[in-house]
This record gives structure tokens, sequence and C-alpha cells, in this order.
């Protein structure tokens, strides 16, 4: 079978690799029928020193071809969707809605498995009971990209605005103009908020996010860009504001553009460990900071309901697809932002 | 009149001053008969460049000698309690509860008043219809003390536990054995919290944290304080834990001790401006960072029944009073630890 390697900055190449293959009891083997490249996927892209291929993709949906004697909720033909974090969906964390705190020693970040991946043509997927989910339609549904975005980029929007605490009583900013940003607006859309402001510059972006539910954007950055969504929200900023794409500069616009009293709810992968949260930034304010890798999985059932009777289409942030052939070059054009995000069919 | 000045790190002077008198027509003077040291004039007392005196105290009780004549809630002859924020109680961020972002040009700290200060014979209150609430009782009453904990260091702690979202269902860990800490525990054994460690080393105030609630007591600090917590909690530490120290080792300590998915409220005022909160501290887990300079405005007519009915005696934080003569060296008894919080009868 063919898979995507990462080998340092900028080096990405599709390889053949040994078949995956059940390892565990609890495994599936699935074919996979649609991926795509994360957001997430570009730092390591832009950075990764070369010390050795690692394989790349974590969000895919697939026909289940095989599983091991204790996997009971998935059978072989059965089409799924995963998260980017395995997990168990049975331990204290998963029953709280936090997989990605797992405890279960298989659990973890796709991104953390040496030999697996998603954007290739069939992965092992662990604790198959607790990672995947069927989908109630065929590998042809024309709501395919839209489902594809339940394995991250639509979840890491809602867990975004849901650590946020977004209702129809806040006002909303969002930070950033990837898949992320603008599914975090709809999502803040769903939740009820009334004024979502979309800070961004490239229009066709920014056009799919007002599309989504923003009723305002600022493209200015930085300092005017803080002046911009502060005189958009009465002088004091707006009550929660998603940082969805994890550098600094967009941290420090989210501690000056949010209201005393709020929340910068943070998406974006931190790409710093220390930043400002003293008396000047986010203590003496009382500004409140949530958020993490979003755990997906809980979502999943909340979500699809929306896809399937069409009210919602998250996949509208694909607008471009390829087949495995054509990944390295899905890379180039995503960190060239030629490309929101490629959708994968392998 | 006679009021307390710290000209320098462990330089603390109470000196002649002129009396305080009214400016604005919203003010009020009142005659202080209580007053006190606060865990948060240690800082400064620790570290103050030699660049001026400044004058000192944010928590007192008083009587109304007079007021300007927009004055209508208060007037002379009241017995009267002070926050640590002057405020209007009207505006939009007061409305809300966040007296301490009130938006009147007026508020702010006392510590930001150059000729006015809780440690003193008297003291010009702006904005006094937002700023003072009158007590119902004679000023030699014995409740005296724990009233005036509601100036301050109570509505401080319980911040920190509404902050942290403490309720029956969250195990607390309390950070810090100072006034402030040991009132966090009282707050949290108010809010229904169970289980609540009290990280502290000393014990006769771990033994007043015990009776305020505290379940146990972890005396070691750093990774073995940690360790002791994940022990006492299930291994993956506490949902809410509560930093009432300010100090970086602190917040540290808060990182280790805190639940995936849990939440860390700050009241100590940080000594620090940057600190992590990337992949590898809060942004992993899930961990939520809370608090700030507690609105107490907004917390004294909830607190303050429970006190006048007896149920709850938060005074017996002090453990020492003195005159305005003891002042300096109430000082150095509670940066040298031999006192908890010095209470101030001028």
């Amino acid at each position: 079978m063919r898979a995507t390697f990462l080998y340092a900055a900028g080096d990405v190449r599709v390889e053949d690799v040994p078949d995956s293959s059940l390892t565990h009891p609890t495994d599936a083997l699935v074919r996979i029928t649609a991926s795509c490249i994360c957001g997430s996927d570009l730092w390591p892209y832009a950075s990764k020193p070369d010390d050795g291929p690692v394989r790349m993709g974590h969000e895919f949906i697939g026909i289940v071809e095989d599983t091991g004697p204790e996997v009971s909720t998935v059978e072989p033909g059965d089409l799924v969707v995963a998260p980017f974090a395995i997990s168990d969906n049975t331990c204290e964390f998963c029953r709280e809605g936090l997989h990605t705190s797992c405890v279960h020693d298989q659990a973890g970040f796709w991104d953390g498995l040496p030999d697996e991946g998603g954007q290739a043509e069939a992965v092992r997927v662990p604790l198959a009971d607790g990672t995947l989910v069927k989908l109630p339609v065929a590998a042809d549904s024309a709501l395919m990209p839209s489902l594809l975005t339940l394995s991250d980029v639509f979840g890491t929007g809602y867990h975004a605005a849901v650590a946020g605490g977004v209702n129809e009583r806040t006002s909303v900013t969002v930070i950033g103009d990837g898949a992320v940003g603008l599914l975090a607006v709809l999502s803040a859309s769903r939740l009820g908020a009334e004024r979502i402001i979309l800070m961004g510059r490239h229009p066709a972006r920014t056009d799919l996010g007002r599309q989504f539910g923003a009723t305002d954007v600022v493209s200015a950055r930085g300092e005017e860009g803080i002046e911009a969504v502060r005189e958009l929200s009465g002088g004091h900023g707006t009550h929660v504001v998603i940082e969805a794409v994890g550098a600094m500069p967009a941290y420090q616009q989210a501690v000056g553009a949010v209201r005393p009293g709020g929340v910068i709810s943070r998406v974006g992968v931190p790409q710093y460990e220390d930043a400002p949260i003293g008396f000047g930034s986010l203590f003496g304010p009382n500004v409140r900071l949530a958020g993490g890798p979003a755990p997906v999985r809980a979502y999943i059932e909340e979500l699809m309901p929306a896809i399937l009777d069409g009210s919602i289409e998250p996949g509208k942030v694909f607008d471009t697809t390829t087949d495995l052939d054509g990944v390295p070059g899905g890379y180039r054009d995503m960190a060239d932002r030629n490309s929101l995000k490629v959708l994968i069919i392998p």
C-alpha cells in the first residue's frame, strides 16, 4: 500500500509500505476512502528537522476491512469516520467528553503512531470500538467532504466555541481564516452568537466565513486589528476570542481583543510554551484562558445530523481535491495559501 | 492625621500628613476604625525600589464623617466597609459583577491613589455610593475582624473558588496557607467541595485550614508536593487548583496538580508576566486558567449574612492586633511569617 511521509521541512513523499494489518484484538483495519491535509500538518512541514521520516495524516473516512476478535461496534463493510485522537470511549475522561485525555495505554494522537497515518490507502485503527463512528451513508455520498470534517476540523472549531462558552449573549472574535477558524465561525453561529468578527485577510476565505455566519471581517493585524475589533465591540473587545492559529502574534492579538472578564479559547496548536498571562495581560482584567486539542469524538454524534439533513455544509472548506500522488503538491499549495484545505481521495 | 508609607523595600513609616478631605461631590470622608496588612503588601515590601514613598493599605472599615453633595447611600455616622477596588457599581462591568474593571475615570485600586490609603486614621473614598457598603452593627462589635475580611481577603478567596467553578462535584487543591489561601478553603467548603487539599507547611496555618474545611494537608512542595496531590486524587490531580500565592513556583505546582480538563484559578498577584501555557502545560490537557483581582464588591452582600449569624468566622485569619505605631513591626512579622495577618486599630 502507499502512505505519506514527511522527511523534513518541505519534503513530503508518498511511498510504498507494507500493508497495515491487525496487531491487537481491539484493532480494525480500514481502507481509506477520503482523507485530507490539516493546518496543523503545516507546522512540521515548515520546520521539521531532517531526523527521519514520519507518517502523516490524522483525518479520514474509510471502509472497515477487518476487525480483531474483541471489536463489537463495527464490522467489515461499515463506513466509518475516525477522530484525530484514538480513545477507548469508556475511561473516566472519555465519559466526561475529554477523549484527548483518554488514559488507555493505546490511546493517543495519530501523529504519535510511528507506522500508521491517514494520508494513505489503509490504516490500522487501535481501540476501534472507542475510536470509530459509523456513518449512515454510502462511500460515494455527496456529503463526504462535510462528514470528513467531523474527524478534526469541524469538531475543533466547535470545541473552540464550546470551550469559550459561546452562546446567544456573547460576542465573538475568531482569529484566523484557516479551515478551523472558519468552522469556529460556523460553530459560534450555531451556538447563537449574534456578533461574530472574523480576523483574516484572504477574501475568498473571509467570504466563506461570512457564509458561515461572520457578521464582520477585520483584515488588519496587530494593534490596528485589535483597535478595529474594539471599535466594533463597544470599545472593550468581545466576550470570547477564538484563537485558531497557534502562533504568538495570534495569541497577542487575542489578549488585545478580549473583553475584561472574557475568554480566550485556543485551538491552534501553540508554537510557544511561555506566553504573557500576568497582571498586564490576563490577570488584571480577569480574562480566562480555555481550549486545547479538541475531543472531537465527543462531538461527532451531536454535529452529524445537521450535515446529514443538509442544513450545514462544513465541507465547503475543501477547495482542492487530489489523489495520493498529489499530496506533496497539496502540502505546498496549503503552505503557500493557494489552497484552503486539500481533500485526498487515495 | 497619621498614615502609613512604604519608602523602599523593608522601610515602612507612619507619618503625619494633612487630613484627608472631600475633593469630589461623590466622595465620602471615612474615619478608619479597623484596617489591616495584606499579603499583597508584602510584594512591594520585599522589592520596592527607593523611588519615593507610597501610601499603603486597601482594606478598612470606618465611620462616615462627611459626604459630598452627590452621595446618597451613606451618611455621617454610618459604619462602612470598603473593597480594595473603587467602583461606581453602575457601569456595564459592575453590573456584571466585575467591579475591578469599572470604567469610571475615578475607579481603580486604592494602591494606585497617591494620597490615600487604608493604613491610616482617615481616608477619602471616591465614588462612595458605588464603593462603600453599610454594616448593620456597631463599630465595637466582636464581628469586626470577620467583617473586615469582606474588604479583600475573604472576597478574594471566594472569587478564587467561584472563578474555579468549585461545586459539590469538584475536588480542590489550594496552594498557599496565607490568609487568602485559608479563606479559599473556607469558600470551597461553603460551595460544597468534599475534597479540599491544602498545600502549606506552617502547622498553625494548616490547622486553621482544617477548621475552615481542608480535608487533607500537603506540606511537600515542587514535584514531591505534586505527587502527593496526585496520590490523594486518584492519580490525575484535582478538578480545581486555587493558586493563592502569585510566585512562579506556585504556578508550576498548580500546573502539575490540576486534572486534565480542570481549572487553575489564580488570585495571588502574579510576580511574573510570561509563564508556561503551551502544549506541555495547559493546552495539551485542556486545562483552563481563570482568576484575577477579585471584584469583592460583588460578593459583600452574599458573604455578610453568614458572618452576622456567626456560622462562619473568617476573621480567624487575624492572629495579631496592633495600632498604627505597630504597623512597621506588623509588616516585618508578616514578612517573617511570625504573623499570619495583622489587624490594625488606628
